[in-house]
């Protein structure tokens, strides 16, 4: 149910009438500017209930936390008159999804809004000046100085590159605020939404959604829709807006090999006893060379070409390496010679972490037992996870590797002188939208009619959304809207949005939420 | 200054001359006696005294706590009437050695006893029902199922396989409660050294000792002897006791590679950005193959070859290979084919830790920003330290590193493809001592006729001792006589002791301290 009770729709209604009287883009700038003006007189206020819902811890796995989180988002839902549900993991172990819905009069379309609400776990020690859930406002990015100043002083004029510092920050609460910012700036201009709006929160997207497709599958009549909006990910680099018709999967690798069942003492036992952090280099370097490819057998097969539509915009895509580059003080990258943008429409392997024996002023002079890596592959339409997640076991065990699921027992370790346990946390698979389909054009040019420069069309974003299985369960098309800026340092250390985007974001959202 | 007030020499001398009559043999039988006599009655005194040490942290960055060990190792050496000091480092920055003396009337030699009450840093989250500051005794090692006793339910015949665990109770609290639970026994028993002894105790040995050579230098007439004999490191892994007549050098290398600025979002730059993980595992695997046999240009050359004497040795010690491994519970070596008594006679290169990104719950889906290896390189007679650190460079360049010593700048990162802060915290170079001197004999023997198994000659121990210098300085041997058991954990999680190992150090300290 929604905020627009019925009475109130006569005389909206009219107004809606009479607005679709005029050219588009009139009632799109007309839109954008009632939208602004609303935002404009509330920026403090928006802030306040954003930082409030930043404060609280949101990691998936932190399972007092995550439903604190649910409730704050249904009581901000509530706030606003939407009817909402918490969609409980039918396996009764995990976070719920929050759901709620907008009725609109006359509508075409029931589209879902999708956002999450779980955020990357923090290392606090990282964090400069402020905690992970302590969410403050800079005049202005770390690097570029910015110096925290408390809400009540942001003035957008003044503060044009102001930005926010918190975990979530960027990923993936900005939307859902946006989302709540979009619903009062509409009713405020006395405008509903053209379409029936459906909510889906997801709180485990950060640990892999291992619980959504059971939710949907049992709220299947409940979540019909004509399409999904997936509000995650970042714009593109150089600030242009942008749409994605995809994403890549992927699909996660624990890796630990075993040495001596206690670390050693490396002059005793140095040059006689294996060390598993030698080897794990081995091994490591073995999966892909210095240029950066993968040397995984069979690791590019299967992958689907693109079609002409998807190379011309991939030939669109700006030019932005070189000032990525820049940016990021890098002077090479892997696969030299190849551009970004093509690069993300291939599969990838990357060592997320290592860990073995200590380092710095921790360091001892000895000889690990163990050494762990942990691997993300992120795959690409035509990837099936699991069967690359195979191919990297076989590729283990070409090098020499007996393989175990479990923490070995002694005899395990007796037996095998080249012993790893590998396991997976899981993964999905990739999923591309056709660019040519009635919602992919709507979308791009409603959120067309709210930029300034052209929108940019990516057939595929780098980054997962565990959402492969809505077009396999719903047959629906599946579009990526992100607001957030590219260097927000989501799933990193000091995560920040940009103020911008969140005011940018709150205008898009309008104008999706205005569709027919 | 001593114990032995002359008042009391006059009969002491009485029973000593008369000893001097008896065969050597039946005299040591009887002094080993006497000791253990004393030891029995007075066990859980001993421990007493021990615990209370082993209570105070004593790593030796720890400013605070390395002094507090230094003053109440200061008072159990003045409980015991001898005169003590404090030898501070000439720089007035590090942990200062703690000295002592005792004259004995007639002696022909001077002899140091030498041990360190510094110990490795300890991570607490490994260690298991104990704190490593928190010494415990168990009826068995953790790995026996040992269970946790009070000192006072202690009996030898009960609990003969009785172990302490706490950070340093082997290396190295356990030789000096050895040194002056000896002098106890020794007094009770109303017999007196046949040395000038001179106790030096280190406090910065696990850092590598950097205040010791400038030391020794400011103390050299008052540590003027005929020889060391250094307390640390374990005896054979088969129980047997052990002499060793040489250590390797050492010396460490701090290597941190970097990528982009910040760590990035594997999926948006995964393919495209360098990963200093991927780099790390080609840099580490570069070094060393997989059989063990390290890959720097020169890394064997200079090694001074092996005399007729100590090959002998070598071919004489006793075969444990097979034993270690099972222990272990390895199937395979580095170096196959080849011993570990063979093995400590060549240099080493050990990776001591690796540490990038992030691994198990804490694992995210990111490209990390750096990657930071620890390596330990073990010297033999021949290795220069900083030769061989320069060696290691080399290699890191021809692998097309540019290399720095400092947090690179961003000019620098933007630069150079590969770079790498490479960076050493010291090391010094191996000794060994002519196993033919005649002090080298006389300590065998003195050992050999408190043992009942053959005593173990190495003309090198594994381990590293950063004593070098004092054959340089002094020009006097320097002998290895270990106490404590091989698998007691040093520089590992739940170090600990064997109870007996105690009792045995007790006897083999009072052997040496009645040397002639």
């Amino acid at each position: 149910m929604c905020t627009f009770k019925r009475t109130r729709f006569i005389p909206l209604l009219i107004t809606v009438l009479s607005l679709t009287l005029l050219k588009a883009s009139t009632a799109n700038d007309d839109l954008k500017n009632r939208v602004r003006t609303y935002r404009m007189a509330n920026e403090h206020a928006i802030f306040q209930e954003y930082f409030e819902f930043l404060s609280i811890p949101n990691v998936a796995s932190d399972r007092e936390n995550i439903r604190r989180n649910a409730a704050v988002l249904k009581m901000m839902m509530e706030k606003r008159g939407i009817n909402t549900r918490l969609l409980e993991p039918p396996s009764g172990n995990g976070a719920p999804a929050v759901y709620g819905e907008i009725k609109s009069r006359g509508a075409r379309r029931t589209i879902v809004f999708y956002a999450h609400y779980d955020g990357q776990p923090a290392d606090p020690s990282k964090w400069i000046e402020s905690k992970p859930w302590e969410p403050i406002l800079r005049t202005a990015s770390l690097e570029a100085g910015g110096e925290r100043i408390p809400i009540s002083a942001y003035e957008q004029e003044k503060y044009p590159r102001a930005r926010i510092y918190c975990r979530s920050s960027s990923d993936d609460k900005a939307p859902i605020v946006s989302m709540m910012a979009a619903l009062d700036a509409l009713r405020a201009a006395k405008l509903t939404p053209g379409v029936n709006i459906k909510f889906f929160f997801d709180g485990e997207e950060e640990a892999g959604s291992p619980n959504m497709e059971a939710i949907l599958l049992a709220h299947k009549d409940l979540l019909k829709s004509d399409g999904w909006l997936i509000f995650d990910g970042p714009v593109h680099q150089n600030g242009q807006k942008l749409i994605y018709y995809g994403v890549r999967g992927i699909i996660t690798a624990d890796i630990t090999i075993y040495g001596a069942t206690r670390d050693l003492h490396s002059g005793h036992y140095g040059n006689w006893a294996p060390n598993p952090a030698l080897m794990m280099s081995h091994l490591l370097a073995s999966m892909k060379d210095e240029d950066g490819r993968v040397l995984v057998e069979g690791f590019y097969d299967g992958v689907e070409p693109l079609g002409e539509e998807e190379r011309a915009a991939i030939a669109r895509l700006p030019e932005y390496d070189k000032t990525l580059m820049d940016e990021l003080n890098l002077s090479a990258t892997e696969n030299p010679g190849k551009q970004l943008g093509e690069l993300i429409m291939l599969p990838s392997l990357t060592i997320n972490g290592i860990s073995s024996g200590f380092v710095g002023t921790q360091a001892r002079t000895s000889i690990p037992s163990t050494a762990t890596a942990r691997i993300d592959m992120r795959l690409v339409k035509g990837n099936d996870p699991y069967r690359q997640f195979d191919r990297l076991k076989e590729h283990i065990r070409v090098q020499g590797y007996a393989i175990v699921e479990h923490e070995p027992k002694d005899e395990e370790r007796k037996q095998y002188p080249r012993l790893a346990r590998v396991t997976t946390r899981g993964g999905y698979k990739a999923f591309r939208t056709s660019m040519s389909l009635p919602l992919s054009r709507d979308v791009f040019e409603a959120i067309q009619q709210v930029s300034d420069r052209p929108v940019v069309e990516a057939p595929t974003l780098g980054g997962s959304v565990p959402l492969s299985f809505i077009p396999d369960i719903f047959g629906v098309p599946v579009i990526g809207v992100p607001i957030v800026n590219h260097d927000n340092n989501q799933h990193s250390e000091n995560e920040n949005l940009r103020v911008q985007n969140l005011w940018d974001g709150i205008e898009i959202v309008a104008a999706l939420m205005r569709l027919r």
